[in-house]
């Protein structure tokens, strides 16, 4: 018989134990498996166009018109509706995607690797602020902005990349991530620190990457215009890293959490690839001017892996200054994260927070940790106008629904205590 | 009769309201006012070279070799001892210099300027870690090292500062500064955020500024070797807004406070350009390995321009990761700076502490406080070896010595109040 807490603590210590490192770039449909066709990824569990979000729908339309599979809004949505459209969730193809999460085959992917083993992750650049594909805007400067993000930015970082890959070997993500929870960042919805350290390493290997003065002084330029830019290094990090926790016999640790706009899904390590999921929660945001309550959509995207990794919204107490963000004071931040130890098996011994005196994040979900406490995860996060093209409405903390929780303690009663 | 309250509340209010800019830099013969001839800066209040420390004779040393005044140090030491060198701080010229804080005329210097009046400021680039001038290093290494910052560094900084105030106008530092306050800085022991976000800002414009992309590459390389290289910049933001207490007649506010090595000197804001000295305080030190408790120099730098402005060891709340590197911990680097607060006057509105709630740096050191509370300033510092050319020891925590605060509220007491 399984001893399953042996399980737990061996996972938990193979988790710590990951090497997420940054190795290249790559277009997603020549790199990321099984990845071809007319198909779209997506945040969170699967989902049909029948069923997906306002901004979701607003993703998926502004992808096929980058794509050249449609040429209008219109166009878009009925080349979906006809079914032509193959959608999968990123997280079945070791990706992960920021709010819709929508990547598609053209795009420009950054490529990491588990040194600690021999699995890799994907996910898309940072595409800035303002309107953008993930918060579910499809206007034609957002399609331009994708465009150059592809045919101007991308050749030069991958080149910028390789470059430094040579000289240094890949980039480790876990002393930029840890460096970055002592300046600041929580690395969910602050990535300010992790975005400067990236900065600092790349900037050489940029500069020498490319022959042309501008092109490179316009990347600088545009990586320094979004704070935000290390987010999709930091999930692809964390999924690299949870990814090993897949098929971990008598192990109930979380190692998914994602959301897709309508439903929020988890996937535990020792119940295989089935989703439990449950209807998304509605986030608590600090509103942009112009908006109101009522136009926040339900909780969307991957980012939730940042919890899952035990960063984000566990690593509050270590990000005081996110609250001007996310609402709240400084000391409601640092409460969130002693809560959240509650549900953790372990506490990070490499991502320690200096304002809890260097304790470690709290670390690995413990499925039934959350059913017997009745303390389900916090997440800060980004919110999208339910509307698709609308955008962002704000950011805030949002509490993952109690019933995937319940689901999947159910079944891992079945499997391995009934 | 002047109502002294009244001189010093309306004295932090025009504190707080100086914009200080990054205007360009120069050679410091060229731009430093009254600065010509066999002169050389240095830290602190006024000294001979009888009575320098280890360290500072060593960086004096060192910049004879510089300047071509001597070729060996024992050529360099002859000169100084025959008087041929004339010696002056830092502070009288408007300048500022970390440790020995050696500014010789070849040197590049930043220039800054109060856009809130029309005073300006001057610092060196910072040289990085390891064996440096500022410590009291003078081998051939260090001075090859300062050769090449004047040569290869400072023109395309130059340039590209040149291009960045033409595009933008000024670098404002205080938005900057206020910044890394809440990415952990406290702007003098730390200066990781500072330095990232002075490279982000400069970055674009570093490689319009050259069209050698090697030399480009190695200035990123540079900076980003260095996480105090903001520190001379931000040392020059407090000196040039400091400076707008000179001769403020009836306020008790300390404008300078500094450190020689040898003396600590301090000056009142309307006690006109005197001195208050006394002998400088021995920092407690977190050694570096291979040093004892015996190799540390008494305090020494222009640095203490940090806390004078209100940041630095005032801010240590905002900056807990420090205690790394200058020992201690969180809590006790929290309670340095609400015991701060009881000799400052005010709290600083644009310089907030996330993990206080967002509350204002303890600013303008009132010194008939100190001596009434017999509370004297903390500052958080690197510490050099005692003896020239060993450089740096570690860094630590160190308390200034009440007796110069005596000395100078005798005097204020015997002009504004007997």
């Amino acid at each position: 018989m399984i001893h399953l807490q042996q399980q737990n603590e061996q996972a938990l210590e193979s988790l710590y134990r990951t090497k997420p490192a940054l190795v290249g770039m790559g277009i997603a449909q020549e790199v990321i498996p099984d990845f071809h066709g007319k198909m779209l990824l997506h945040a969170g569990p699967p989902i049909s166009w029948d069923r997906m979000s306002g901004p979701m729908r607003g993703a998926v339309m502004g992808a096929c018109m980058y794509e050249g599979w449609a040429s209008r809004p219109q166009e878009a949505a009925a080349i979906c509706e006809r079914g032509e459209i193959r959608f999968d969730p990123c997280h079945h193809h070791q990706a992960v995607g920021p709010m819709a999460g929508v990547v598609s085959p053209k795009m420009p992917v950054f490529i990491l690797k588990n040194l600690q083993g021999d699995n890799h992750s994907y996910a898309t650049m940072n595409e800035g602020l303002g309107q953008v594909l993930r918060m579910g805007s499809y206007q034609p400067s957002v399609i331009d902005h994708l465009r150059w993000m592809e045919q101007d930015l991308f050749p030069i970082l991958q080149n910028a990349i390789d470059l430094l890959v040579e000289d240094k070997g890949p980039m480790l993500l876990k002393p930029i991530i840890a460096q970055a929870l002592h300046m600041g960042d929580e690395l969910h919805n602050r990535n300010k620190a992790g975005t400067s350290l990236f900065f600092r390493a790349i900037a050489p290997y940029l500069v020498q990457g490319s022959r042309s003065i501008d092109k490179i002084a316009q990347a600088f330029r545009f990586i320094d215009s979004n704070d935000h830019f290390f987010l999709n290094l930091g999930m692809a990090a964390a999924k690299v890293s949870l990814d090993i926790l897949n098929n971990w016999e008598g192990s109930s640790l979380v190692r998914v959490m994602a959301r897709n706009g309508t439903d929020f899904g988890i996937q535990i390590a020792g119940l295989g690839d089935q989703w439990f999921t449950c209807p998304a929660a509605q986030p608590d945001v600090l509103l942009f001017p112009g908006f109101t309550p009522e136009d926040v959509n339900p909780d969307i995207g991957d980012s939730a892996i940042m919890e899952t990794y035990g960063v984000g919204g566990f690593a509050l107490a270590s990000a005081p200054a996110i609250v001007q963000f996310v609402g709240g004071t400084p000391r409601e931040a640092t409460e969130f994260t002693l809560e959240m130890y509650e549900i953790c098996l372990g506490e990070n011994p490499d991502y320690t927070m200096p304002p809890l005196n260097f304790r470690g994040t709290p670390t690995g979900i413990d499925l039934l940790k959350v059913v017997e406490t009745a303390i389900t995860p916090i997440l800060d996060t980004g919110a999208a106008c339910k509307e698709a093209g609308r955008g962002q409405v704000g950011a805030g903390i949002v509490r993952m629904p109690a019933q995937a929780f319940v689901n999947g303690a159910q079944a891992f009663v079945d499997r391995y205590l009934a």
